[in-house]
């Protein structure tokens, strides 16, 4: 698909007409040239051209202004697909999209744990039956979105940590899985995914820089300036989940000390809930479950239910998050803060309050514009569905992905 | 000067080019088309529009590529100038810097610490006379770049913050700066204006992802992203003064409590060399001293010569600024860490060592790229000669500024 004829003549003008398009759900074809720049004439002619591929549709007229009423155009959802796999510890959860980026499918298993190989092969085959069983055309999948936690090689599609096992380190997970299922498949952080997520489906305003805090097992970060993820020198940007918040405080396996995430995260708020025998015996919780998800929910849960003490953790956690917010709010400048992916989906009201609140205290250049903290559209798959949503995007808007960032098709 | 005749008839191809001479200092037309990807008639059209309005001139020729020689371009250094104004919380930077960012005059003084009119009357006097006794022509002045600590107002060049007295709160400072000098004045952060300084003379590649972390009396940072200034949602990015170290800990006048400026910062330097009877007798602090800069000068030179209290006290605050370090590292994925301002200028030498050795063990995606620590190519004025440079960059390569970044000349 390297030359994929979707991108026709002038690629940068179509994605640019079929984003705004996306964005503004039905428009016309005045309202396309107003918003995009672009004469009345070149409008018409890639509106024409995004006919013909069926990637857009007639929705009816809209109002008159003085002349004859505007034909509106908007998305045809069902013209393509893409599928979005988000990796965690050890689950993997897969769903398709469409072309509006709302779900079609999904499905989730577990057993991860094992060498790449294995794993991936488990991997394609659920991906084939979760296309199969959603009766989508394989020619209208535009690709996959491979998501997970960093540091990653985005180039060369490889995990550059020892994550779920050793050999992981260094695997090409991308390609491989390319190879398997006959796709295009990126790799990208699943935060930042989570973060494209709310702005493909049109949840945050065009223009925003904002920030999404994913928290899954782990706690990861993304940061989307006008459309686009911040990148960095090499896309490992916004590991918000390993900044120190304590200089003093215990190593941590990425080589810092105090990281948020041993402060904040779920299995950190498990192992301070099961040092509390009252609640740890209340809550039935298992100290030695192999699923601290599954606890931390029930903690959550108890916290929601008025549990004193329960609670009392959760607005630890989100004590800590809402400092992380404020160094997210005070270097990137952002004026909405998303809340998404699994660990916020029990306990979020108390999170979004929380983090709300030390926002609006601490935040340095609180003179110059209020910081948002809203929960993702998206929720608990967000990461899996924004990884959907940055092949859209990919293939879609920003033009042709440079080869490098797309491992080749053997 | 909102039209001014410098653009020419095509502003953007005409700064691309620009830019790419001051990068590579001298080029010929096929070296330029090259790095640019526009034609040859282009260029030499560009060229010969650059050549007319004295910018460019001709250098020499450079190795013939086959058939005829080349003929070289450079920038003409002395065709135009700017100005760059810092605001310290009592003292008053003032240098003007030739096109090729290097500086041509400095002055600087005390006094600030009066209403803004009588402040900026006296800014505006000291500014008239550096140009003066530089003998630089009034003609060739681009602009004034005025920079202080934020957060700030960009859009109406006003500051949000009541410093240094309550009246500076909102106070239009730009504009009225602008008035009296009859040149156009940006108002810019500090430390976004040390990395620009950096990248106008060359000192960093033109594609890296680098941070500034620019300590003066207080601790700002600066992020550049491919030679423009990472922005974020109102220029209020990058405050890694204003990041939380301690959640725990002393409230800051920020809002913000355990603020790394407390912790790292000259005034919290002093404060702890004068809780040591010893060290404080020894080089005869003055706790009673209005310049804690000076103290803090002393401190540091007492490091370097081997004092081992002194030297303890440098060094704890360098392992909090490499905190900070590493988490604009895993924040922004940056490849460079500049180390700017005048509070850097004595030990500069142990905190580049000690938070390059912080950064090494701590950041998480070291397997990606190193992330080199490295001293300012302008020292102690960066500040300045930076702000001197985002007008060079804001006039002759970013194309005309958003009228509305720019306070009109009544």
């Amino acid at each position: 698909m390297g030359t994929s004829p979707i991108w026709g003549s002038r690629p940068k003008t179509r994605g640019l007409v079929l984003d705004v398009i996306r964005a503004v759900r039905a428009s016309s074809r005045v309202e396309l040239a107003a918003a995009t720049g672009l004469t009345g004439a070149t409008i018409s002619e890639v509106v024409r051209e995004l006919m013909a591929d069926g990637l857009v549709i007639e929705a009816g007229r809209g109002g008159p202004t003085g002349g004859k009423p505007r034909t509106l155009v908007q998305l045809n959802p069902q013209a393509r697909y893409s599928v979005g796999v988000q990796f965690e510890r050890n689950t993997c959860v897969i769903v398709v999209v469409d072309l509006a980026g709302r779900q079609v499918a999904r499905t989730s298993f577990r057993g991860l744990v094992k060498p790449p190989e294995q794993a991936l092969a488990l991997v394609a085959s659920q991906v084939e039956a979760l296309l199969a069983t959603a009766g989508v055309d394989r020619d209208k999948v535009l690709g996959v979105g491979l998501v997970g936690y960093g540091p990653q090689d985005r180039r060369t599609g490889s995990l550059l940590t020892p994550q779920p096992t050793d050999e992981w380190l260094g695997y090409p997970v991308a390609p491989r899985l390319a190879e398997d299922l006959r796709l295009p498949v990126l790799l990208d952080n699943d935060a930042a995914a989570a973060a494209i997520g709310e702005y493909w489906l049109g949840a945050v305003d065009a223009r925003s820089t904002y920030a999404c805090i994913y928290m899954a097992t782990g706690i990861g970060g993304g940061v989307v300036v006008a459309g686009q993820v911040y990148r960095g020198s090499s896309s490992n940007s916004v590991e918000i989940g390993h900044i120190s918040v304590d200089i003093d405080g215990d190593e941590c396996s990425c080589g810092n000390a105090g990281c948020l995430e041993n402060y904040a995260g779920p299995s950190a708020v498990v192992r301070q809930a099961l040092a509390m025998p009252g609640l740890a015996q209340r809550l039935a919780l298992d100290p030695a479950g192999d699923d601290f998800l599954m606890e931390f929910a029930r903690i959550a849960a108890a916290a929601n239910a008025g549990d004193g003490e329960a609670r009392g953790l959760v607005e630890r956690s989100a004590r800590y998050l809402g400092c992380a917010a404020v160094t997210l709010a005070g270097l990137f400048d952002v004026d909405t803060i998303v809340l998404a992916g699994p660990s916020f989906a029990v306990a979020g009201s108390i999170y979004q309050a929380v983090i709300q609140r030390e926002v609006d205290r601490r935040t340095f250049a609180r003179r110059a514009h209020p910081v948002r903290v809203v929960p993702s559209v998206n929720g608990a798959d967000a990461a899996a569905i924004g990884g959907a949503a940055l092949v859209l995007q990919s293939e879609l808007v920003l033009g042709p992905p440079e080869e490098s960032l797309r491992p080749a098709l053997s």
